[in-house]
């Protein structure tokens, strides 16, 4: 916990000592990863950026594609685009558009699943290229926030929650 | 190739169709991990947001802590902070100020070696918490940008030239 951060008040999450420790990484992925085997994935979804960190150990493991997706401009080939609200103001998430098909299974993955906004863009953002999601998987839920509430329709699996 | 991407005249080298290809990425990781495996490196540093794929599959295979570089105001604990020039303006890295020490040996991780002002910098904030770098390595390098010279202090190994 990192308080005061990104303001007063917040108790940020911080990542990067389990990034620090590659026994401790490798528990973490592992664990999450044995949840979604036998579950016929082709592809984890990460959104950046700490996302790409996470999402990709996971697709590696799973012997599966890795498809980042990425804030606005930076992919540099045909998207798919979506806008979704934040506390204040708007952000956006691109996925290219022949990342997926109708016959991919996808995990979706980030670090950690606060309110849901980003994580409900991101299922809509994978469902418009008309493929499936399998299951949202996530580090760390902060129940109180009741992201839950916003992916009812999904799968969802947190490796801790707070 | 992606032509005109980011803008008129830049041949954008888009990674995503490695990420998408699990059995190329493989191959592509393990190469480069193989040059770096019985050089007692400690640590990879991945430079945000690309090299955060990159950097975290090569730590993962040489089982070693995985430390993001992160662009201004991402990182929640006390950092060091380097500014560099880029084409246009100036741009910042930041890394934890406890990341690493003076016994850690460093492989710095990106996607791309272009003109070396980001890796430049990467290297000097790497230094500035004592530890030492002991190579750079890059999926792609643009021979023509002659980004080497920028790191000419430092070993390179690129799996790809352009």
């Amino acid at each position: 916990n990192i308080p005061d951060f990104p303001k007063q008040g917040i108790n940020f999450k911080d990542i990067t000592p389990l990034l620090k420790n590659p026994v401790a990484l490798k528990v973490a992925v592992q664990q999450l990863t044995s949840q979604f085997k036998n579950r016929n994935i082709t592809a984890v979804a990460g959104i950046e950026a700490r996302g790409f960190i996470f999402g990709s150990l996971i697709a590696w493991e799973l012997g599966v594609s890795f498809i980042p997706l990425r804030k606005l401009g930076k992919l540099p080939a045909e998207i798919k685009q979506i806008d979704y609200a934040l506390e204040y103001g708007f952000s956006t998430l691109e996925v290219h558009a022949d990342a997926l098909t109708i016959t991919d299974k996808v995990l979706l993955v980030d670090d950690l699943l606060a309110t849901g906004g980003t994580a409900q863009a991101s299922c809509e953002l994978i469902e418009s290229l008309d493929a499936t999601i399998v299951a949202c998987a996530f580090i760390i839920e902060l129940d109180d926030l009741n992201g839950k509430k916003l992916l009812e329709n999904h799968e969802i699996y947190s490796l801790l929650h707070y």
